[in-house]
């Protein structure tokens, strides 16, 4: 059900060209009210899609009717062309729902460059039949509409005292924060107003998709959303709602993780005994995003001595003769030096499980990530031609 | 002829089964003097090996009688037992040449956590035999001696006006800064004093060898040294010799570059007006560092998408919907938009040119890297297994 879980909201996911396979390529998310809250957080790439430049101005007065989101081209470095097919996808939808465009955010996803006629064609072909799909339980076909080359579509469902949350997630690629490359829509039938709404999507996405660092790209199109409807009735207690969007957000940011390309382990790596939650943050990321590293774990080889180099470039608070390492269980590195042997260490499995005792506090961090593939390079050699 | 061309040094390498194949794996190069000037950059990563640990050490008086470097074993992580086998490495040497072993550099390189009691066997073993077969004519056998995954050995040798300059490097993964992951030895007959060595070399690496960024990955154990010797009787032009140790160590850089693991195209990224040198160098930089763009160009596929999203994550002064990009000399944005057609762009060679115009200044950089590709996954998943 994803988006169409909470009370409030009709999805759809339609068909119009732009992925060559005919796969669904167009979604729209309405919010029937009676509050019409929204909430976005985006890229923090300084090199911005036309749709996320235009929704940053709509979500300034944390209104929001609608969201239009279109895989098969990003809509990225297309000039003013390209910002005007996504201020005429917003205006065409506002005119269809009698609402007003400056309430209506849109998303791209595809490959960045892509933006002519032909695509503001399709895209507006999308909104009418988009819109005419509308239905309360339109949640899966808007997520599988806005794939690329995920190999299954995202989802999930929390169930509140009373209010839900539903969401759904695209992204198998240039995933890193802050965001990871993804998008995501959130929807929420419980009472909370914009700034709430604000305060807790950003701290919900801090600790979930801002800590997946599938390979370190970071991209231009990111947007996480979060909608709410109010159509419960129910005013949740903050704190419960705040836990709740964490989980929803780590469920998404996890099942991003899993289907990233070419990937064969998702690596969870967590930093304890740290001195600040950012030197955690700092030190996870750093062996995330060691390709050495990385190709090792895709070989089944517990190389812990990548492991300190990469950390060894950060600067945290640690002494690098006095870090512990484990992996899968398996003390490797004790004091900076060689603890339990390699063979005492499985990598076959998919989930594999890094932990970096810094021995310089108390903060601890987790920074989901994949291994260097065969497959990661393949994928990405050919994607655009 | 390598570091034995100017006048003054022996060298030799030896094989004492530090490599599983039999091949030469312990070098010696000494200075005969009349001068014993030594200066030395070493890796900025935190996580140091206990050869640097040591260097660091002989180099604080600029005094320099010999370096002794070994393949087969990185002696890093290896605790104090790894430390008092550089230690012996040293006093073996200095004791068989009847010098100081606080003059006696050592360097490693191989597997991070390797330096048991078997290798400290074979290290000072391969002093002995090493110093035995030192010869004016030794210098490519001690470049031989110090590679580990290259394929070939690296030399280059600088005619200067009564003076020489020769060099030796190794390195093929595992290449960033600082400085890029390597062992390097360059030796001078010029009359130098370890000041002006000091202030050379750190001039000469920061614009070769800091500027080599094959795979983003810093190593544990990166040695840059310069011995001079005197020998030539001639003081050359401070100006001169500066300009010819930078040609010398961007023709090693290079060269390392060439022999990257796994590669397969030779990326050469200039940024152009940019507002400071610092600018040039993190943009060149962030674009070296993404594996999508890697990837894109391992599969000739000129996606200059990938491109500006890099550069959209730094802090340089520019306007990202004001930059061109070029690649093997076609313009393929412009003005942040798409320019000429993808396919004008020919990226079959293995010399690859990217050129990024920043418009925002009059600094520039230039940064050394290489694509993504199947050969460095399996090359990088097997290394220690």
């Amino acid at each position: 059900m994803s988006v169409t879980a909470p009370a409030g909201f009709e999805a759809s996911g339609v068909a119009v060209g732009l992925k060559s396979t005919g796969k669904p390529d167009v979604a729209v998310v309405v919010n029937r009210g009676p509050l019409k809250v929204g909430a976005a957080v985006f890229t923090s790439n300084r090199a911005k899609a036309n749709p996320i430049l235009w929704s940053e101005q709509v979500i300034a007065d944390g209104a929001v009717e609608a969201i239009v989101l279109n895989s098969g081209g990003a809509n990225c470095f297309t000039g003013s062309f390209g910002f005007q097919t996504t201020h005429q996808t917003a205006e065409k939808t506002a005119e269809i729902l009698g609402v007003g465009a400056g309430d209506v955010l849109v998303c791209s996803t595809g490959l960045i460059g892509t933006g002519d006629q032909v695509f503001r064609d399709k895209v507006l072909t999308g909104v009418a039949e988009g819109i005419a799909a509308l239905s309360t339980t339109g949640g899966d076909d808007a997520a599988r509409a806005i794939m690329t080359t995920d190999s299954r579509h995202k989802t999930t469902v929390f169930e509140g005292d009373g209010w839900r949350i539903g969401g759904m997630a695209k992204g198998a690629g240039m995933l890193a924060p802050g965001l990871a490359t993804m998008l995501v829509v959130i929807t929420t039938d419980a009472v909370i107003d914009a700034a709430e709404a604000d305060a807790h999507l950003r701290a919900a996405t801090r600790v979930s998709f801002d800590r997946l660092d599938s390979d370190g790209c970071m991209s231009t199109n990111d947007q996480v959303t979060l909608l709410a409807s109010g159509a419960s009735g129910t005013t949740p207690d903050a704190e419960a709602f705040r836990s709740a969007l964490i989980a929803v957000c780590t469920d998404l940011a996890v099942q991003l993780q899993g289907d990233a390309e070419g990937a064969s382990h998702d690596i969870t790596i967590r930093v304890v005994n740290a001195a600040t939650e950012d030197d955690a943050v700092e030190v996870g990321r750093s062996v995330a995003r060691n390709n050495l590293f990385k190709a090792a774990i895709f070989g089944n080889d517990p190389n812990w001595g990548r492991v300190l180099a990469a950390i060894g470039t950060t600067d945290a608070v640690f002494d690098p003769y006095d870090v512990d390492v484990w992996m899968n269980g398996v003390r490797v590195c004790s004091a900076g030096g060689p603890d339990r042997p390699r063979e005492d260490v499985d990598l076959t499995p998919r989930a594999t499980d890094l932990q970096i005792d810094l021995k310089s506090g108390s903060a601890v961090a987790t920074i989901y990530t994949n291994d260097l593939t065969h497959d990661y390079v393949h994928e990405n050699s050919a994607y655009s031609s």
